[in-house]
């Protein structure tokens, strides 16, 4: 710029005016460190904070308004329903309230989350529950042998060596698997042989509907927590409390080894999961929903899976993902909320977040401001 | 720092010597656009190029020379060799040759990878497939209607609106689900059919090893290929080639409201589908296999079930990772291979490495650095 | 697999027998829902319970641990050190005590941990401070004008049609720089004044080291904290405080914009930045350091900057970053502290960690169970 | 779900018909395998593949859409253009052409990506650059010992005590630091002579505007360019070709420890650098531009610094970046183009697009398939 005066295009591109502020802006604040409460702060106190801090603050602090909103919705009274509509869930008064519908991923089951998964179930502040493979077996093997810290860094070939089984910073002696396979041949054993009895009775029309002959993973994932009988355990809860537990893979992990092995064992009987009467039962599950709402932990599957029962019902009307996948590469991991109302998974008036964070550090947070402010 | 002399401690840490260079420690080195092939290059020059790049350039570059391994592996003859040990794969000429094992997520086959994985697999390039829910329908989709470009950023309610479903930055009309429904439904009646009519034979043993009366996600995706008779398709071209493919999830999709629908059109009967014999099927492929590669494209399931089915022959000897998953949160699709070593999924010696990437951006470059490399 | 035996290789392979498990190993522990301080948690005990959790939870624990570890560490007393050794900082009772940089990226002065910074630097919980431009210049306008609340996917167009500047989540009006153009131009005004009259005494020897006429990023910081004059300032209470605040490319942003305006004004005289005595500056205040603490929020110079400081002692002591930078794309704002290691800019026996996550996330957290665990 | 009836909500919800589609839509295709072309492709063919691939393909292709528009824009011949517009570039023919921005980070130079850098600069096919201290003095040491691949788990205490500084899976011996203090040395006092000169006959206006005495950062690469004298290096074709090289924190690495050594043994004489001409300089570039074109690798100061520079007039004509960061964390790496729009960095009516990858897997693609597509 050869000239020594400013240019108006810089000036005026910078200076640019704005309109007036609407009124209806809200500033971004932070903690009033002033206060009593800013000090070792309490979980509620913490999320009221965030909202107005930006970022993943604010979404934390939206999570837990939806998650808070979907608890305490409240419907009609049962008695004022025409029985067809007498379906969903209902409050100890008798009025409606949401069908809650909570995914997680195997890893979360392995961490320490595994307690405040299993809380929430114990005292039943979810409807019905999606997992993959891991996120049933590790709860069970938890019930035998713990799982132990590790590092992320820990080389992989001294580890198979001395039989350690890494997870992240987590680490399962593969003894674990061993007992593991000791409890669970004679469940399996037990299983095979109702199916047989039933298929004795039932001959050719073994595979119908409602048969008791067909097994499906939810129904094998309910007698397992039966099975296990350990008050730490999230399966056992769900049996206890009727909350269904869907993995339509289950055959992907330990428990899969396990069937696998047992075909020899069975032959020439064989043991047979079916997944279309789970598929019809999280699916009627969602369409009976007077309201229905999602916590999504994690990707892959268990996400699609619950998203994909609430487009039966055109929707679900509250929706809380927290994963660490991004939308560039198309996967359904990384989809944001709006991606599913396209599809109509999620109504395009619900309230929706995704928090884009690692699970373990945000939903103790999220819990304790929420399912457990107060004592039950 | 009061003094105006320069003190040891900060010379001494920055100007500390070095252990001389070891031989063979590699340069790291670029393209060289002095020469002729840097114009314009071709997948294997770039490929090549890459290799001394260093940070995902290399990786890329390991990823093709993994790939050209395991393509290329032989080992003895099947004259040479036992009746109990002639499993596996062997070339035309009967040499041992790897059993690759290829899976992908739903959201390569809604892109334009579709044509690469389907030639892949019409070229017998691949031994066994693995794929998530949408990885099936879409491709069956993609025969009876097209998927469109669009935007990531596209609202999701007025998406909604028009019945244009988004992933990503595709768009698949809704009325596409509708053409699949009409489709598929006289293929479920057909194959309801049949599995009533073998009931009728076996009865109370219709559920035994064996029993033609049980289908299976890949005995339902090796029909739909057949059905499909469509060369654009990857099912069409799997069922011509007899290259099985698993998706012990294939109710989590559109396939699955299609059988959801048709339990209600079917009652009392209903079709069944068996994952235990599916995952015996795709563990004994891993077992009979003379070596074992991995290329998986995506995380989650597809990921996991394969490392899975490696376990049952303690590892895989070559793995390909191919996904934009991160370790920090411990999940499967974001574990390096170094952590399925520890599990015995992949063996120590393997060769081995992740390419952290969109599979879309990098996957044709490999292709046409390896497969497809020369003309068939 | 043609047998109906199974194989030993893989069970041989799934229940290989691990070792005896080390005395020392920690359980994999969540919270306690039994206890009352499950409920509504306090910050310090959410942190604890996260110890054993895993993942990114154990990590958050473990930084929260070594800031705890820094802010109590006492060495010597002052009087028991040669004159020489008495560098560095010490507590109110004449002990050493370490020296801790924080760092942090713009956006997060723009966002509502703004107030927590100011907390740290308000009660001198830290020592010194790294940022880039715009963690300068925010601070500043925000004494002038809020920044509020907004969406990540608000249209760019229709924004800067309103004037209305996007940072994430956030929205700042435009005439908030025309604000901090009004406040700014008679500082510089005021500055280069100065300049040119310690110039004027200096003639030639203007340059020479610890020149008054030279200004450098971090004296100019310092004025304009003291002429903001504010309370609810970081720049503020540095002033204040005698911390320093780094900035070596604070050109780069409002400040830069009214800079560059400024030498149309003031032609022929020119105010000039150095910033080889802000090298010189900061890389002395860690070789004075007794310990160095490192509180890394964000990635980029920043982080980079302390860092490189930190080598001219041989590494820092204790290190904590927090971010969400990956390793793989070989940037330094997703190098693990380990990467540091190797260049001696963490000593090999420091403890450190890297928490993957949002600052907004989980820094609120750490310092309500750190820093602000009691009343000041 | 009592009943045996599909629900009419499920079907709509499912069944939902979608609009025609609208006739400009673009069909999702791939590679189109029977073509010749498509062996061992040639980076266009690859690339004009991608465009209607989806995800990031597509958006690797439309960056070089978008390169090749910047490249190939001809404006006015400068003889029609009254004198005062005659600024920017202009081709041989004397057409106006677009003034083309090019950002890197330091890994990148680090890498072998240089050598592709390095190609373009030679070549003159950008016209300015913005760079990361390491983006300036890793190109030097380049020069004078080479960088050498490693690995990512490369513990840190074993590389230091080798000497070895890892960055990413590159490798760099701490002797290269010596022989890069050995060569800078006696340049910086050769400078510090030239400055003092200066000062001598300028006396109290050595710090005016345009003054011989002051050193920039971008002034002192210009010289180290000029006397590394080597054809391998970036900096000595842009001193060559009068590309200036921009890059505010200098001080921000190895250069910094050398400056800062050079403190102790100058003084009291000092040698100084001032950033605020290069913030004019920058900015006058971008307003002078006819077209200005942003092509940015990596995240961090060196995007920040040429979007700042363009909003001077009011946004660039076209912007490609290159990077791994998500707007998620609020960060400036992670935003993507349109958040520049909404604070006119980006006209809004520019082309522009991010591509989400490592640069070194898709710019050696990129650049093969534009800039270097043909001989030059």
């Amino acid at each position: 710029m050869s000239s020594g005066q400013l240019p108006n295009l810089a000036s005026d591109a910078v200076l640019k005016q704005s309109i007036p502020v609407p009124e209806d802006f809200q500033e971004v604040k932070g903690i009033d460190y002033s206060k009593d409460e800013a000090y070792n702060m309490k979980a509620v106190d913490l999320i009221k904070s965030m909202k107005t801090m930006g970022f993943q603050a604010s979404s934390l602090s939206q999570a837990c308004e939806i998650i808070d909103d979907m608890r305490s919705w409240r419907g009609e009274h049962i008695d004022s329903l025409p029985e067809h509509e007498r379906t969903g869930e209902f409050d100890d008064n008798g009025f409606q309230k949401t069908t809650i519908f909570m995914g997680y991923t195997s890893n979360l089951i392995s961490s320490g989350l595994r307690d405040t998964l299993r809380y929430l179930v114990q005292h039943k502040k979810v409807s019905a529950i999606v997992a993959s493979a891991g996120g049933i077996e590790e709860d069970l093997i938890k019930c035998l042998a713990p799982t132990y810290m590790g590092e992320f860094s820990l080389p992989g070939k001294g580890l198979r060596d001395q039989g350690m089984n890494r997870i992240g910073n987590l680490l399962v002696p593969n003894d674990n698997y061993c007992k593991f396979e000791e409890w669970i041949v004679p469940v399996l054993d037990k299983i095979l042989e109702e199916q047989e009895e039933e298929m004795k009775k039932l001959g050719s029309e073994g595979l119908n509907a409602d048969s008791p002959a067909i097994w499906t993973p939810s129904k094998l994932i309910d007698r397992l927590g039966k099975e296990i009988n350990d008050e730490s355990s999230v399966l056992y809860w769900a049996h206890k409390n009727k909350i269904p537990i869907f993995c339509p893979a289950i055959t992907d992990g330990s428990i899969g080894d396990m069937l696998f092995f047992h075909t020899f064992k069975a032959s020439p009987q064989q043991l047979r999961l079916d997944i279309v009467a789970d598929i019809r039962k999280v699916n009627s599950m969602s369409m009976a929903a007077s309201k229905a709402g999602m916590i999504i932990l994690g990707g892959g599957l268990i996400k699609h899976h619950i998203c994909n029962a609430c487009l039966m019902r055109n929707g679900a009307d509250y929706a809380v993902y927290i994963n660490t996948g991004q939308e560039f590469d198309g996967s359904d991991a990384g989809a944001r909320p709006d991606e599913a109302v396209s599809w109509g998974k999620i109504k395009s008036e619900a309230k929706s977040v995704k928090v884009y964070a690692d699970v373990t550090v945000v939903f103790p947070l999220i819990v304790a401001a929420t399912f457990a402010a107060e004592r039950p």
